[in-house]
């Protein structure tokens, strides 16, 4: 097992990375300074996992609350589920919720315990290998909206993170692939060496092989706890882990959510964004090329969905939390493994790229 | 006009009191960064202030969200209002929220403001006594559920508060008494003087004088900024401030929001805190009539309604923010002028508190 710190003066945790972690009793009992524990999980999950981590809590209040599956389940509606049941429980401020799931699992579990009574204590235990490498980390929380993807939300750290890799096993290959495009984007924003790495090596995380993707999990988690301590709330350097995200969110809210899986819309985004900080020669011709062909080896999509035309992306840009004064700002490329602050974008431009990608 | 200020390191912030405010457009513009600014109030107070709230404001882009009034109003339902309106508007995360109004108006501008892109500038412009007194200032915020008050919410702190001593001219009287019941309660739990001068003046509180206003609300808004400077997320000596106030929301829950105003819930709970504290043999029956005396000549209810028996007390209370693994804890007196941190209690001591008053 690896242990990470993400370190945040008096909100600081550890993340574990390993094999078996979820039969690991001690592992999760030691962050939990209550009898009252409720475990938000989803109708996939449930079958898979809730009795490895129910069989960790013999001396506890557990409870439950199974949402269905999927993003377009994202929603304050299946908020109030959880509230419900705390309520119902009768769960004071010292209860802990533990997160058992993907991202929504993770963001809506993480956002239900930064409001219950103003803030209860969580633990996230990602079991997608998206929410292990990015959507677990770094205390972003929150719900969709059917204008906005994660426009309710808070900024809400876990107490812990445990990743436990044998989850590698029950993962679809879409949901193994969407994972992997937020992978790339480290490399792309931060880290040309893992870029390099991931092109070398992407036929090994496709064979599902566990040392690299105890690998990948590792160094992704590594890249963005350093942002995360530099910049908590997002008044800086944390934007540029949006790379991609402007257009993926665009798709995820304009298709409906839950047509695309969010590292699926995130792929098609950073394509966008290669495209565009080409335009601006910042990149060249031939880096694009290495970034479509390191998404397309991962078995990601990185051409738009037919009904997302020029007007309906600006439309549904024009809301992003980047935005200043309603203005659409974007992360963009200055080198592969550098990515810019958000920049205001020439207008014309952007629809260039967009008109070139127009299905 | 008097300026005080909340002393929290990067959060500070400052509280005007005065008169004549609402027309003083620089007060409220200087503590706006953005161009758009949404202003949530409600159906009683935007005919009376309103415009003058957005004649200070012409050279911005300015959304209204008018919302019904009451504390029955105060949910996920009418929170999600102001969301549609904020995502309509295409509003960035640099937008300001404006919240003019009482408490309910408060804490639900607040919230959204906490959640909306993960928190929004906010500024409070309180147009009740209470909210001038107390919920305006701390940064609490928050919506009811069904099965308990302020259940759902966040620690989120305003840019300003601006509390305009003329709002008194239209506020009715038992809305004046609910606030006194606030101000009551900061004499009560640290501020013995106070109490007194409460005992002597109260006659000048029910005929509207303004300067005995001017000096009860920077009193009051003085202690209330002292504890949160000393505890902003209520770990220790905050919850002092909620002295009367478990009694007081199993009230406000039992009956049906809207049915008391929340500063006659308090009021009675303050008189079952003291019946409570005098059964520990902490205060006298004399300080009991005192309080009861102070409470009643400020036009307070404190006798709880007929349909509240003690086990319905007894199910509302065992939902509450101080309580631990599920067991209640209250705030109770050790004299007047000096509170109890939160105390377990014994149930037969609280059983007969109960009785005594019961309907």
């Amino acid at each position: 097992m690896k242990q990470l710190q993400v370190e945040l003066n008096d909100k600081g945790y550890p993340i574990y990375i390993g094999t078996g972690l979820l039969r690991q009793k001690e592992l999760l009992v030691k962050h939990i300074k209550s009898k009252q524990v409720l475990i938000v999980t989803n109708t996939t999950i449930s079958p898979l996992y809730l009795g490895d981590v129910i069989k960790s809590l013999k001396n506890f209040q557990v409870e439950v609350v199974e949402l269905p599956d999927g993003e377009q389940y994202k929603n304050l509606e299946n908020l109030t589920k959880i509230f419900d049941q705390l309520l119902t429980k009768k769960y004071s401020r010292n209860a802990t919720l533990i997160a058992l799931g993907g991202g929504v699992i993770g963001d809506m579990g993480g956002f239900a315990a930064a409001c219950y009574q103003r803030g209860i204590p969580f633990i996230q235990i990602p079991t997608t290998v998206l929410a292990q490498v990015d959507s677990s980390v770094g205390g972003k929380t929150g719900v969709n909206h059917p204008l906005g993807k994660n426009m309710i939300g808070a900024f809400y750290q876990p107490q812990c993170v445990i990743a436990d890799i044998d989850v590698l096993d029950t993962l679809d290959d879409r949901q193994l692939s969407a994972g992997i495009a937020e992978v790339i984007k480290y490399g792309l924003i931060r880290d040309l060496k893992f870029f390099e790495w991931l092109e070398e090596n992407i036929s090994l995380l496709l064979a599902r092989d566990k040392d690299a993707f105890a690998y990948i999990i590792e160094r992704s988690c590594i890249n963005k706890a350093e942002i995360v301590a530099e910049d908590e709330f997002e008044a800086g350097i944390r934007a540029i882990l949006n790379l991609g995200h402007t257009f993926g969110h665009a798709i995820e809210t304009g298709v409906g959510y839950g047509e695309y899986l969010h590292g699926e819309a995130v792929a098609i985004g950073i394509g966008y964004a290669a495209d565009l900080s080409r335009r601006m020669e910042w990149i060249t011709s031939s880096d694009v090329s290495r970034i479509l062909s390191l998404l397309k080896q991962a078995k990601l999509p990185v051409v738009p969905p037919k009904e997302m035309d020029v007007s309906r992306f600006i439309e549904l840009m024009s809301v992003d939390k980047k935005n200043v004064d309603g203005k659409i700002r974007l992360i963009l490329l200055e080198s592969i493994g550098k990515a810019t602050l958000p920049v205001n974008i020439d207008q014309s431009l952007l629809e260039q790229t967009l008109k070139n990608y127009a299905g």
